[in-house]
């Protein structure tokens, strides 16, 4: 069979060595140990739990990793359409040189001493990355991270804001916030120099971008000082009995103050948008949330017009939110779309948001993908589907449906999966 | 020409006997008898108003049925790009033995007298359900459905709930509530007797599904019997003048009340989410109702919640929600997808749906079909135009892009279009 | 290469001589006479502002045509990606006989001399016209508009009234009125006459349609004459200071006497919903308006309702409010479905909206396409694009999945195209 031009241009594109703009990846143990950590990852866990398996059977704290992975292989029979399960196997391929069609009862143990022969390889680390191509990681840090013990160039430092908008109200997150900046927040301007001492600390270590998931109903403000110093008295009284109001006010004037700061340090500030926490409490860990599709981009007028000098790299959770996105990024030169976020990191919802943005977006304003992994060894089969994606799209919309070389679609290519990354947040180098 | 992937896949699929899980069949007479059934079906009637006929013209009471056709005849012309149109002429071809490309003033009594004399065949039922491979058909009964004079193996009773929940307020709705339970209903505690009632009538018919449809704004919760007791005394009194607070509490106690008895009866609760009614009272005879996009299954996340141990097989009137639709069937392991409804019954839109759904829920929790029919020579066509959008996803998606054999492709949409329907429906059995 | 179904489908409608039923050409000057004119159309100056370049380089209000071409040529490489620079490339050939892949610093000077050679010739309008096989164009004509100096059945005259309805506190735009009018309104009786003289002036010069566009909050009902009558008082004596209130009363209530206007004179009403003015106060001109995609059709119930006479062509701003319009569509005889707005102008949602259109809204009720182009020369490439589009969806929705013939194929099209814009806005003829 004659090689397609979508495979010659995935072909193309699968040669280029990755920075990964966005992951949740723990830089003191960034690769799996066994092959629980790769069928533990909430995809599975969720999946496996929606498709009828009891959350006992899954998260019994005395599992082991080996009966782990044999109580899940049960229910992977359920998903194996899915293409989350897709993942797994193309990773078994290209990771652990395993080649099978499905994981169950009958292999699955060959797998998990195939890829366990992998992990206990002391180098395996530096070969995930290299098999993968991955040049750098950004991570996920919360606030108070030490940011020690790692190369920062390699796992790239990103703060990571929910809990300073989200739950301040919380005695543990006040108390974590003034150890790691010696700052006893007594009065609004405590918290904004506490505030700005993470920043200050988050820059000496290289950081790349503050980040922040966001409910449907976020609608940021521009909250007065004296506002916000009130609710932040009375919250400072009331701990977590703090009404809502005052915890929504007090979030509001955080969420302006990180957007300041990200002007001053010149960080991108990546927004997350649309996700409601703990829709399903009965759920499996981080198999719980869920979200509300009508939000809109509107919401967030004012923030991008009092800041035009922060550009904020956005992803959307729902696809529907897509066109707002493609239409944002049109007009304001602050908004950038950033990669298919979680719900909608599936091949359809891909193709169509893609389709849209190369379409109408500047190319200088796209950062294609990010894997949002927890194990190093997932950026490889995710990168590789949304490159699938974007050789279709290209061979489509641009080759075919425009007369483009192939030489030029793959160049276009390259600046949405590696430049724009580069120019978006190495923008100072 | 060779023969392409699609159609093998489609011709196998074409070989399974189905059970069609939501239709509105009259089971004392569920096949045609004229034409006029045919094209008197409200896809005809509000297509011909809507491109220009008259309502008077199509409604008029003193029509018979071949002068009825002859005038839907002359707005045809205007539809003939429409997929409603094309089951017409589907059916036309596998149940009637005639080939036409169009139906015009040329040619439409050929097709009446045609298909006149199939319907004057004594077993016309039994050559349609053969013809369509149509084992068993669900049926939409209303709650005081005495449930007698059919094999109900073939019709299967569903218990559909609108009214209970949102018409009690009427008199002649607790008239015939009354009746049927013999439970003239006072008090609150009556209410949940006479709903008991009617479970276990319909349980003793082998009922197969609750089923409901639900507008936009619907937001059911957990109401207690204090405040639905006070609302049902003041709706007791004022009946039809009773205020819409009022309506709205106990009719949200009503649903809660219906998924309970789901609960202990373990029976699915389908739910038709998001028709608004009446929106067009000029409209013809089931041709009046619309929608507002702008609904969110977030609605129901206290539902979910409440009821772990209902199945809610979820249909969603709006293309806009099937992300939504995925999302929450990949989480909650009682969400489960439920064909393609109504306005989202078009080939566009039920194949990108369809591709959502099958690249990201478990298989077990996608039910492929349903044909919504109110005479049986709609299941042919309907099911067909499915079979190849879902052809279509299977060998996009599947074969071609990871690389299944179609063996396994077809095991997929068997379990789609006849297995789930048992293992969901026929869960006892 | 064999020509393909695509390609031969396409071929046959742009034989089509056009009518454009939605433009923003000024008919005193409707052809370009710089290339500045193509490249200060606003999809350019907003897309280049986006990628990175300031207002002030591309507004300076010194510039002469050629610098200020140059200066935006400087940031096209950015938006090469995209299907609004597409156009300007195929305008280069079809108009100014100049072929070339990219417009930059070396060869963008030979583009402005080859387009100012034909801009000189003295017949151009006429020459762009043929090339573009446009037989008329519908202007947006402000309520003042004198009409005079054109010849109206090439430029057919449509009666703008978005000042009429959100306008009215301004006293330039109730200056304007009295003027053209000669009715200076005191009083909701003036008022009502003062539109109707407007009428009757616009339909003296061949006026085709009565059109708005509406913000996405836009919910009309039919206010009564004393509530408005109040609210007009008070804004008489307020003006600008008016509440928001009063102007949303007296808004809604000349919106509905618009309608009935409408219905007397027998003019279609384009209603063009959903766009948010000025959410980027600091984007270049005409380049800061975008919109909140939660926006539904319900919200036009009454409105449908209440005028069965008046078509409404709508077009809607976001791609996810297509469906609705497809359903709306479906069942009111009064609602048309009208072209690709602005936002949803792009391939991937002209082909997706197109798809769902014409396989469920009767073929007399979709009105393909128009340009809104504010120079002639953007018809011929923008009219292309969706004839690619329509051309796509012809050959996979009828010709493939229902075995039409092409000739069959090509008459929808053709109706789509221009038989619907005479059927609809020549209903007198």
């Amino acid at each position: 069979m004659s090689e397609t031009l979508e495979t010659r241009l995935f072909n193309e594109l699968d040669q280029l060595v990755l920075i990964d703009p966005h992951t949740h990846i723990n830089p003191l143990s960034p690769a799996s140990t066994t092959l629980a950590d790769i069928l533990g990852y909430h995809y599975y866990t969720e999946l496996a739990h929606s498709a009828g398996m009891p959350r006992e059977v899954i998260e019994d704290p005395k599992l082991g990793p080996r009966e782990k992975v044999g109580r899940l292989v049960e229910g992977l029979g359920h998903l194996d359409n899915t293409v989350q399960l897709s993942w797994l196997l193309e990773a078994a391929g290209t990771l652990f040189d395993v080649t099978m069609d499905r994981v169950d009862a009958s292999n699955w143990e060959q797998l998990y001493d195939a890829a366990q022969a992998k992990f206990d390889q002391p180098d395996w680390e530096q070969q995930v990355l290299e098999r993968s191509k991955l040049e750098a990681v950004f991570l996920t840090n919360d606030f108070d991270d030490p940011l020690q013990g790692f190369d920062t160039q390699r796992y790239v430092p990103c703060l990571r804001t929910d809990e300073l908008v989200f739950h301040f109200i919380k005695p543990s997150v006040r108390q974590r916030l003034a150890e790691c900046s010696q700052i006893q927040v007594q009065t609004l301007d405590d918290l904004a120099r506490a505030l700005r001492q993470r920043f200050e600390h988050f820059v000496a270590h290289g950081v790349r971008a503050c980040a922040i998931s966001l409910p449907p109903h976020f609608s940021p403000q521009d909250i007065s000082d004296s506002d916000a110093g009130q609710a932040l008295e009375r919250i400072l009284r009331a701990s977590e009995d703090a009404s809502a109001d005052d915890a929504q006010t007090l979030g509001y004037w955080v969420f302006w103050q990180l957007a300041r700061l990200c002007s001053q340090f010149q960080l991108p500030f990546d927004l997350m948008i649309g996700v409601n926490r703990a829709v399903y409490p009965g759920g499996v860990f981080q198999g719980q949330d869920l979200y509300d599709s009508r939000v809109s981009l509107i919401q967030y007028r004012e923030l991008f017009n009092a800041f035009p000098g922060v550009t904020f790299p956005i992803s959307v959770l729902a696809s529907v939110t897509n066109q707002e996105l493609v239409s944002y990024a049109w007009i304001f030169p602050n908004v950038v779309c950033n990669g298919h976020w979680w719900y909608s990191n599936t091949p359809g919802f891909i193709t169509r948001d893609l389709q849209a943005r190369l379409e109408a977006v500047p190319r200088n304003k796209v950062v294609g993908y990010y894997s949002d992994m927890y194990k190093l060894e997932f950026a490889q089969p995710k990168f590789a589907m949304y490159k699938r994606c974007l050789a279709t799209v290209l061979a489509d919309s641009f080759v075919r449906a425009r007369g483009w070389s192939e030489t030029r679609a793959v160049e276009l290519g390259r600046q949405v999966l590696r430049g724009n990354v580069e120019s978006i947040f190495y923008a100072d180098h």
